[in-house]
């Protein structure tokens, strides 16, 4: 089983990330080693906080409007490699191993599994 | 110079995609080849059918509200290789061959130059 590693992020860092007017920031999720992108979902300081301090990532959901802790009801659990943080703040980039089958709720690997135009999906 | 590559996509296709309340989805932009994530930022529906058609990223502005062709400015243009849609349709991935010195307006290759802790920035 991958192991938690916490990532101790300086109160400066914290501070450079901005949150939009519902409180949130937006935050890709890539794989570590393939470096697909396997997701994007939302933080608030408190999941970012959890996320960083427990090395796996926590998100909040807009539609739900509570925490949730990704593979806590699937078991495909991400655990932090990296984070990163874009020039204004606004975006999050978390790169990750990633657990079980996939980071899609569909049972795919990545979210991202349909394309624009008549190319087969990857 | 790359050369423009539109993408058909299908009616279907473009009705999968969901808009936020200011009528934006997010727009993530990875690099072709490095699989490097360059930037996030977001687009209407006629940024993105123009997108499409072009073959060079065209996002909206929510600061300035307004459509802003990437590179036409900088000269940093992208060029779109892939494209990609989640499976909620909120959040869209192009992947690209990037122009110039890079994404990010700050003269960095790609926004996420800096990250959470005390490990070096890639």
């Amino acid at each position: 089983m991958p192991t938690a590693t916490p990532i101790d992020a300086s109160a400066d860092q914290l501070a450079a990330v901005t949150y939009n007017s519902d409180g949130l920031v937006a935050a890709i999720v890539q794989e570590h080693g393939t470096k697909d992108i396997l997701m994007m979902a939302w933080m608030n300081a408190d999941t970012l906080a959890e996320t960083l301090e427990s090395g796996r990532t926590v998100f909040w959901s807009r539609s739900r409007q509570e925490r949730w802790a990704k593979g806590d009801t699937s078991g495909d659990r991400q655990w932090v490699r990296e984070a990163y943080y874009d020039c204004d703040g606004d975006t999050l980039l978390f790169v990750v191993e990633q657990e079980g089958a996939g980071a899609c709720h569909t049972g795919a690997k990545t979210c991202f599994y349909r394309s624009f135009g008549s190319g087969e999906p990857t």
